[in-house]
């Protein structure tokens, strides 16, 4: 099979390899559709995500769907030829993360397409790749391929919903206006908040929300802009989701707040960020980590199914496999790109 | 009657007023013994408390309790004689912050001894303050004067200790060992917490922690100690506790969280702070701000009466109002003080 | 004015009153539609609603809207005129519930058109009703008086779902398909339930819910019903809405509940009623009762104006005042009949 | 080896069994003490526990302690010979309520000395048992076998002080003085409760609750001593745990909380309970099922290790595993008998 394989910082290469075989309680799911994520472009850009250092060659990937088409044994036949997507998480179960149903921080995770663990875990960007049975999720024909790849950053959005513990009612605003912003607003929207806002430097990101169904945006290089959403929304947003990654959208996030209010952060900051960290006390403030997802894949997959979430518009380009680098360099690019896929 | 009158920076000066009259629904407190805070500390050093700038002369103190020397109409006259301690909060019962419960974030709070509003509130730091009723808990007999103003800096670390959501059964460190850092590890034991460590980069507030029942301290500035203290709680605690207001402590403070824990900023600190926030992600940590108290005074009168707190040892020097310079000075000075209490 | 006073069980009589005039912090609102409730009704036909027994004559109604047609001293005049729905919730602002931000306990709660208190308070069911201005919400012209007129049990709603402590992503069956059932089921949809069933023993409300958004209901009354519900819910909903009051509606709850689950009591049931509780510590559900609501008014309205909820389909009928006693029966009549409102 | 075999109602045999062996990933336990529960009690009385009904003879006992005797492969030799105590959760690790961190409602539980699943799970009534080596605590020298025996109902009294979401702070009230009332209690004072009252029928176990360290009890049977309770209570408790399983319990619990309050039903119910469930609706009450524990068993051990919690008063009579009927039948018996362990 092809198979896009990471051999470092800039170093994507095309290699043929021997498609890999479904083990007890697997499936082989021959990829149709996956996603590039920023934790991809981290890898391709600096060989590295955060603190996952590649070590050797591995194949990248972590948002795809495609056809079971072989299921290794105790796995039930019926799976055999069905359109799925899959969850790319899989904790050990028996931690004390896993045991209190934070599986997202399993001590043990292995995660498709991730350097975070020796031997690195092939992920989607290939023709084949083999899943734990478990972790496929049978896909509606109402949704296209394109949709169902996307299941997996909705649940990262969606797990970022829950920790803000429960939107609906509320006033919200988001910083950062890339793929998982804009689901973020999507989310926020299908759970019910009052009013979703979002912030960004760019017109095409504010755009795509306003279209999207965002009640307003904030061009975040204009003090009046934000101080003018500060206004509207009575002295700021009761939730805030910071979905950037940049080091000044803390401080802004710490600015958007209302007394009280909540501020998720969802973004890669740098390691180092300054902030008016004083405010937290001061205004009582809860600012939330939120890392991957856990307990979501279902919930993002039923909002893709029902017509509630709409992620179509956000899928700014398909790339077949063949073009990797292109399409990691149109990922990365600024030109008003949201998300770009492969089609293997 | 004699009070303790702020006019500027480091202009504390014992004046003679008229002593306050009762109105309807007040009580008039003969003080018997208030306590000098950490913003006290900022006032006089600084003539402000972080945003709150003084404007003209007020009298500082909001830790206090003394004798029901005259009641209001409208009060009952049960209450006249009695040995009181004052609860400092004078929300508005009406904005919105007060109709959901969180009325320590009042829009229009009243505090005594406090810059906040305009006009000044005058505190307790006289022989005489007037104050609603409502405001007056009942001392038993059991409870000292000393004691008893205590009620109010034990009210912030129950407040803080309910903001982490329970430390019931969980390990929990203190960054700081001043008064609010160690009555926090004394709250901390008394609400069920696993283990209680306290951190400090001094001896004494290390030494006093353990004599009152920590488990074990840190050195704050030993990198060994802070290692040990994380691989003792098995990969670090559940819940940090940052007391100390020190622009390091928020770095201290992540690096000895668990994945998912909780931190709870109760320190004051500078305007703009460094740190590694982007573990707050990568952890899922919960940065949790606490701005003084709502709804847990007479919890901390209940944990002073029943003897399940004992504050006595952090109380370092009692002084005559007629001290107050020397007072403060002793309060602010290094040598080994938790706490100052004044005695009109 | 013309008011329709409530004399005694069965004894409405529209009389004749001086028109009430606002005092300070008030206004004098010309009411427009007034919607019955069932707790009219119980006063209507049994003297008395739950434990608050009629003791003399007073006016019915919680749920109205109007025009400001005066206003009193400290008000401002920009109200004068405006188009307002009116928060019935007068509560102290100073109790123990008050402080915590369940002012809807409040132990000196005065309500609008409700025996709870002696003297009774007057309702909305008149020409004219005197209000604190506080409690008047401002209605955009894009509401109409008939949703005004709903945002009180549309707050209902809203506080039972934030009471399940958020519903997004979950499964949601709602038990009764009266005003207030349907009401949750629009609201469980507006704040992102995964799936929203609906159950009755009649046909009319479960058509009507289908009609309005429900994925499908259930028909109470036929066990094969329900089971199939249970299977399709994967074994029990994760949240289940009692709001129909019958005894045997507990037990059904029970029934449709999932292990973990959430029973939130919204209906008002028999003093006595029989059920399988030990089910609510084997399966370790929550059964959970909401009463009334605070805090959500404001939220209740802006799901009106933001057209994310649709009222119109359940105003069944709107009648002169003149025909009170009409209208009574009408609303307590069982030939599909949702929500009578009066129009004064 | 010997062993307790329950047979049926009211047939117990002590027979001979081959002593199993530890299979990989798994300790045999030389078992040292083993305490009856309630479901012991209901096995031996009635053949079945709640909806679990024996279907062949198996050995009763999930609350024990003893000696690593044999590990199989996989384990660590330093287990060897180790004192331990036993959790006897073996839940499945992959169904939806092991995700969510709920896994006491696990779909596949398989439990010690439970006819939950078939084949039933033998438990600690013998001379040995053979668990998971991650089930086992090792149990310090400070614990001794009766107490180790005990942390299993502890964790059961950790599980519903949690289940309420933190006593700290608050009034508490505990229904019956049975060894999970009890131990309940002593929980709650450990975890801060401001006050804590234990409510039975019957002498002597108001009289332990009081030498154990509760604030006051309650004659269960007199009126006059239950609204002297709640008006002590300043209108009721703000927590309350029934843990006697009677019917009228859930009555009395009802009439002890406060508005706005909770209830934990910790106690085994009859299939059919009456009680004014309006209450919970009129009052917003939380009434809260409670199942076995999760995630808990460390911080029992811990309660115990650190002397917060002293369980040895609770221990009314140790017997020789000879004698498991009289055991039994002491245990079931009325005669001031709190927990009867057995001694293999």
């Amino acid at each position: 099979m092809k198979a896009i394989v990471l051999h470092g910082a800039r170093d994507l290469r095309i290699e043929e390899r021997e498609a890999p075989a479904a083990g007890p309680g697997q499936v082989r799911v021959r990829v149709r559709r996956a996603g590039i994520c920023g934790s991809d472009m981290h890898y391709y850009l600096h060989g590295r995500a955060g603190s996952f250092a590649l070590k050797r060659p591995f194949i990248l990937g972590h948002e795809f769907a495609g056809e079971v088409d072989a299921i290794g044994s105790g796995v039930e036949t019926a799976l055999l030829g069905r359109r799925v997507t899959v969850d790319p998480s899989m904790p050990c179960g028996a931690c004390e993360y896993c045991r209190i149903g934070r599986y997202n921080l399993c001590l043990f995770m292995k995660f498709f397409g991730s350097a975070s663990t020796d031997p690195h875990v092939d992920g989607g960007f290939a023709e084949y790749v083999v899943a734990p049975a478990a972790n496929c999720l049978v896909v509606p024909e109402t949704v296209n391929w394109s949709a169902a790849a996307m299941a997996e950053p909705l649940s990262v959005a969606v797990h970022a919903l829950l920790r803000a513990q429960g939107v609906a009612g509320k006033s919200v605003v988001i910083i950062g206006g890339g793929a998982i912003g804009q689901l973020t607003a999507l989310v926020a929207r299908a759970f019910g908040a009052r009013t979703v806002v979002l912030s960004d430097l760019a017109e095409y990101p504010r755009q795509l929300a306003l279209k999207l169904g965002a009640d307003s945006v904030v061009d975040a290089g204009d003090t009046r802009s934000v101080e003018a959403a500060v206004a509207d929304a009575q002295g700021g947003f009761q939730i805030v989701f910071e979905a950037s990654g940049a080091s000044a959208a803390v401080s802004a996030a710490i600015a958007l707040a209302r007394r009280g209010g909540t501020i998720v952060q969802i973004g890669t900051l740098a390691t180092d960020v300054t902030a008016p960290l004083n405010l937290i006390m001061a205004r009582e403030l809860s600012y939330l980590g939120t890392f991957r997802f856990a307990n979501v894949f279902g919930t993002a997959l039923h909002l893709l199914a029902s017509g509630r979430v709409d992620v179509a518009p956000l899928v700014s380009a398909t790339m077949p496999l063949a073009d990797a680098d292109r399409a990691m360099q149109r990922a990365v690019g600024k030109d008003n790109v949201i998300k770009v896929q492969i089609e293997p």
